[in-house]
């Protein structure tokens, strides 16, 4: 082959490469929905557990929402704070702040509500319904910590 | 007390009583939001596994993930699908057809995607990639099958 030819060939290569990555590649739009869907799924499962604490108790329903809250905490929601995903619209317009990208903090926050999630799921197997309630109480403050540092208030 | 007042607590009470159910029961337009929601992170997780099967393998992303989807599957998402939420808008306008609310097949389409959703988690724990692949194509065939029948078409 000469070489002309073999630099065509390895400037083709490079460029199918580039393109099945940017294939591959969610978009920012697409990330923002996810993460965006992650918080919601979590919000109907804390609300779940809260009603169950604060009315009719079903361990059966606590226990399951607590489990899925901790599997979305220990699933690596961080991803979803890829670069680019700053700014933009998923569902709606991400109300993100910035500083969650570069806050130190930020990891410290985010370990926090990884922590509690998992003991909320320890504690619902137990079904004690005071101790679930005071977990809860817990990781909710886990949300609310993150809230008020990294989310635009309306 | 007066019965004529008596009636009127009565009347009173029955109203707050209503007025704090109307307030603890999500609307359908919340409850079709989660419900979206919850698809969009199966999604998501179901994305990156094939991520990972199809490309570099990384066992903890591929464990966290499936766990995620086996944790959501198992957590009563057919809560989602409450009286009232067969039309009308969440994100968007809802795309469920209103054949899954009434069709004794649906919860045996439900039942295989949590069947092999749990499943999806015990093999990826093997981190055996190509059963992990089959089984990721096992599990997807039930997200797939649920569409065919009970999802709107573009």
């Amino acid at each position: 082959m000469s070489k002309c030819i073999k630099s065509l060939v390895a400037v083709l290569a490079l460029s199918l490469s580039a393109a099945a990555l940017a294939q591959q590649a969610p978009k920012p739009e697409q990330i923002i929905k996810w993460r965006q869907s992650v918080y919601q799924v979590l919000a109907w499962n804390t609300g779940r557990i809260k009603a169950n604490v604060e009315g009719q108790f079903n361990k059966d329903e606590v226990v399951k929402a607590a489990n899925a809250i901790a599997a979305i905490a220990n699933s690596g929601i961080g991803s979803l704070y890829a670069p680019g995903t700053d700014t933009g619209k998923g569902w709606h317009d991400t109300t993100v702040k910035p500083e969650i990208f570069t806050d130190k903090k930020a990891a410290e926050v985010a370990g926090n509500f990884v922590k509690e999630a998992n003991e909320l799921a320890k504690v619902a197997a137990t079904g004690d319904v005071a101790a679930i309630k005071a977990q809860h109480g817990k990781f909710t403050q886990t949300c609310k910590a993150c809230h008020d540092d990294y989310r635009k208030k309306d």
